[in-house]
């Protein structure tokens, strides 16, 4: 039997995927004015408009460019102003430079996005199936370009003193009592680990291995808003011994007081894309450092679960659960349920927040970077970084995975972070 | 016979320059698009929309606030926002932080301009004397936001690699010759200097007072592009000994090879708010600082002048005459007229380039401050700046003077300014 | 059958040791001016003088002070100026401010270092074994600074442009062959690793644990001089795709062209403690970066090893053999011996060079830091760091074992630092 | 009659004083260990080794090199050492690096000095007249750097926490009466300014000029410490009014409080070369900028002098007298004598406290830089500075004239600087 028609379905959802993902991008950028969409934050940010064109870029270079004889691209100059890391692409513009594009305008940014929709969506049928595996690509890509941009953005509202939502307030239920928090043992022994090949996955997810787990259990929750504010009623800022030593430098150096976007002002409020709200102690922390999550979990006589231990547990777990990105709006991590029986398992693994883990980000046993200019893609970042798993509501639902490995420095902050605790047993 | 008519007459000036110099800040920002009245492209420039809303927060706050009963702000948050130096007037916005402010957007800002405008006008006739006084003020500083409008655009254009012209390139004249260089015997002994009352000026020009000229002349017109290409040529600046210590560890920690703007791809260009254009060799060089005007200077084998040289020899010259702005669109500074005679005197003493003196700025004797927040002014200013006279290009006709005292630290460049020799005689 | 003299021997070995480092110390000293003991020659350096003093300060508090009932400290103030990081402690002396201590002077420092002896012998036999335990780890702590003594006082060395050396030069043979480069398999499927608790060793050595180790080759000897000139001469420092981005900003930002103290006049000449000497082709390269490392592995087609397959192949060597040191002068990276045969095994595990390994400095599975001020010891280390295995000829011999864990950030390269190759098979 | 006896008189003097100033070196050397003349303890300091050895180098170089046929340098590698800002006489060591440099010894640096003593003293009956006027130039160098040498040692031991003092404390009168303000009008009208040329000055010091004075007054003596507490009292370093812009931002972003050196634990002390004193409320305040002197004098309701009000009250007093330096020893300004009549004129102006003026550091009319390397000397510092007028204690006596210009930036303060205030009538 032929593997075409397998092949056409397989290509539809691959139209599909690109055509929603596009759609959402578009979508997450409806607020913003051409202001809103050209200033950069701070040097770990971009602006929205980059992050719209630089992906945009992606599809013209390596798809339409590459595969679609007589393209033209939209604009000569972009592959200069929108290339991020790629070195081999070329010189490119300066990272801390973005901000100065102030033209292309939002608008034009949205008519080259249209162009290249276009272009691909008319010769998506001819595409050779290596085009295909970039474009593939290309959508993972903007995924992961979607939740920057969310958090970007949010950084940008953030410096501004009249603190502007960008989307409506949500109702929400404030009265969600905190699920009790419960050990759950993991597998340990021998696990096989990483992608297993089946579908997609980034370079650095794999190759498939195996990991020798010690004793350990997994808290069934993420660490609340709530007992954050025992850490800090604690003085758990001002205690040296609970922090790692760049850590406690950090919160010296640039006089650290409470996660990122907390401001007190008799209770605490926590800014996010629908402006300042109250702090909700039944939902998850968020917006906390790996120097925090380890100094609370210092504090708390715990600490963080490796990325084996993580992804073990998460082996067998709904990754397409939980609170995710659906569709452009408000989004902020929300409470367990607290239903919960003593049987039930762990909670809020996928969506909510990223969960920082103990684990440096570092090459798997057997890991090779890919080939070419898009290969630069992962094995350049593996030094000063550790692993966060599991994804937040700013990510595209279907993006994530449990063998997914996300990594920032321990001191960043502006993305949906936030910490579950593990523990020996 | 009453003085009531001649204060009417003043009057009308009065508020005919108001709504003209209101105007133009409209005009001048007529190309401008969101993102690009938003940025801040360095901490010493400001976003067009901060310079437009600045200028109307003063007004609203001096006049509005404090002389018409039962005003209304436009907006509560904008004292905060756009207030600048003015200490007194309390807490005030991060000034490297104003480039953060996307929301108001321009057409806001336009709308709180118009909002003002429309209830100055509304009150002016009601207005007492000293609110007419601090009106006048008012105008002037505009003015003057005018003129860091037009150079903050343009140093945000010119970070980015399209370089985008803000305005279409007039038809120019590039086949002028240099008019030939003579020296002018300047006025020695006891001269009066300082502004003597009789019209607007600010704090720091005054008070009228006596200074001693030792024998001197000045150069008929400024040095010229050609001529500083000549300095280049000859290794200008590769040589520690023409440049002040500090100006030679500026030149080798920034690598400064050449004025602001100038870029050689072949020839030289120099980019301005028509964008990027050749060099006219007869024009005066444009955009260099305080250390490059000196080492200029000293390499040729002359001084720059002093302030009190400058403006003994300028006051008996129409400082409303010359290459200033008159309407918004592209500038340049313009050649000096070849036909001079011999017997003609100096040339482009006002428009065109702010010309560096080797005067720092400092009070005059018998200077004092004025008191309250509008007196905050300049006084606040005097160390480690020198003085500049004669504005420039970019300089709204009507706002300079002879006495007119500008000043920028000995780095700074991104004016428009220039260099007149002077020598002993 | 009573253990006492089972510990008696153990306690006479244990002052033997004590007595020993103690006067090592006091012979690396020897060649050092009161000026050379004093400066502090960049952040991550401490003057000789602290050095000395702070290792002392050591056993005048945990033993002396705590354990030897009234104990007179030499100088109150000596607890303030040479604590190190000990935050339990109290207050202590800011660390980049240690160079501005001239006084007390490198005399009163070997005062201060004699009263400490004496004491101790002194009151040696009457120690309870808790301080006993303490004393260990400080003749343990002493070898540790003995190491970064010498690292520190030739940076100092290295950054007079006078060079001077402080040893004489031995005679050194230069004509070694370098030994051929050969794979050897290591170890796969389950292996023990960490201290096994039957001597001494850091908490962060342990516990003693299993781990999984894939199908991988060790290289026989380590990277030579002369395979890294190779590297330099195919442009290894100015290709992008070999480094790690962090890498490859900071050679950016630093201009790194060679490893440190490598030197360019016709031939390379590497400075070192007994000055600035011709290179040795067949000796280890040594100063060089993890970013360096992986670079050179990244661009010879294999990679570094990991700290399990490193600790796992030197398990069964004798970590005493090998180029340590054994007595205070010149030190240098010596060739591997060329007269391997096929059958031969690892050389130049031990000594010579620090190696660096691709694993970050993060705990052991089960791992616990210790309780109260002793117990800051390493676990607040464990982020950014990577970890290097198996000393180097600055590493006093006895000092070292297997799994001993040194780690420092992958820009560092003042300590003896080289390179092996690993691969996958 | 013949020239020849008197010059034989000056030059017998001149080596008498080119002997006595190097003595008087040699014994502000003599408290110093190898480490404390070693150390470079900020950018703006040098090590006192250093000091020592430049002041050598430049009679080495400009008359032993220039002007003794077969002079043996005495070690070829200092002119790359100990050059400072003499750009022609070629490379130079950085000065920011100065610190590292251990070797060589103070004892070798004592050597050199009597290296170059001896071979002046041998060679000085036969150097020509442009040498000897080398000869004068270099003691004066010297002493300028006699002061250098103890306000930089001063502040390293400043920075160590142990606060030693160089020199014993002398037995003082502190219950000295705070003599009374009186304001001494000064002249009006046009001086006579500058050096006159009839002995030696430095080039900025010239030319011979005349300036137009405005009425105005200066205070009697300078303000004092008492006085200072009351600005502190008042909140002087609170309030931005007081302050110039840039002097507020220099105490926000160093977090200025009181005089450098000043300590409060209970009462005020403040360190000197004798180690931590109680204030003496009747001494002049030291070690201030001139943005706290500006501030000072705008709290009080006064200004500062200009350089000409001074220089020409200054004119008619004895230069060598009051508190200077006439040995090394501990030093410290002086309360003004209180049994002044109404009658006295102005006290204290000569040593005790270098006096900020208000003018900034610029040249004379008819000011020509000297020519060639010596010629480096003063014209390049021509920007940014404020002149200082009067010599302090630490100056040595002979060493400062009414016309002598020393000039600092506004931020600095490790020298011996006060205030004395003036105001226009």
């Amino acid at each position: 039997m032929s593997s075409q028609p397998i092949c056409a379905v397989r290509n539809a959802a691959l139209l599909d995927d690109f055509q929603q993902t596009r759609a959402l991008t578009f979508a997450l950028a409806a607020p913003l004015s051409d202001a809103d969409a050209t200033v950069q934050s701070m040097e770990d940010a971009s602006p929205s408009k980059w992050h719209m064109a630089h992906t945009s870029w992606f599809f013209e270079t390596f798809i339409l460019r590459d595969h679609v004889a007589g393209y033209q691209p939209f604009d000569e100059n972009f592959a200069f102003l929108f290339n991020s890391y790629y070195e081999a692409e070329g010189e490119r513009h300066d990272r801390c430079q973005r901000g100065m594009i102030t033209r292309p305008s939002l608008d034009e940014v949205r008519a080259y996005r249209a162009h290249v929709d276009s272009a691909i969506t008319a010769h998506f049928d001819a595409l050779p199936d290596d085009a295909l595996t970039l474009l593939e690509l290309g959508v993972h890509h903007e995924q992961q370009h979607q939740e920057l941009f969310q958090t970007d953005i949010l950084h940008l509202l953030s410096r501004n003193p009249l603190k502007p939502a960008l989307w409506p307030t949500p109702r929400r239920l404030h009265n969600a009592a905190t699920a009790p928090l419960r050990w759950i043992e993991g597998k340990s022994g021998i696990v096989d680990l990483g992608h297993d090949g089946g579908s997609f996955a980034y370079d650095c997810e794999g190759p498939r291995h195996q990991m020798l787990l010690t004793p350990h259990a997994l808290a069934s929750r993420c660490v609340t808003n709530g007992e954050w504010k025992e850490f800090l009623a604690a003085g758990g800022y001002d205690e040296p011994r609970h922090w790692l030593s760049d850590g406690w430098a950090w919160v010296q150096g640039n006089n650290i007081r409470a996660p990122l976007y907390w401001t007190q002002d008799g209770d605490w409020a926590q800014f996010g894309n629908d402006g300042m709200q109250p702090i909700d102690d039944a939902a998850p922390v968020c917006h906390v450092s790996l120097y925090e999550a380890d100094a609370f979990a210092s504090w708390a006589g715990a600490r963080l679960p490796t990325e084996p231990e993580w992804e073990s547990a998460a082996a067998a777990l709904d990754a397409h659960s939980g609170n995710q990105l659906d569709a452009a709006g408000a989004i902020r991590p929300a409470p367990a349920r607290t239903s919960a029986k003593a049987g039930d398992g762990l909670a809020q693994m996928f969506g909510d927040v990223w969960e920082w883990t103990g684990s440096a980000f570092r090459p798997y046993p057997g890991f090779k970077p890919a080939e070419g200019a898009v290969g630069e893609y992962n094995g350049k970042f593996m030094s000063g970084q550790f692993v966060l798993k599991g994804g937040s509501c700013a990510t595209p639902r279907g993006h994530v995975r449990a063998c997914y490995r996300n990594f920032f420095y321990p001191h960043q902050r502006w993305q949906y972070t936030g910490v579950r605790l593990a523990k020996d047993i």
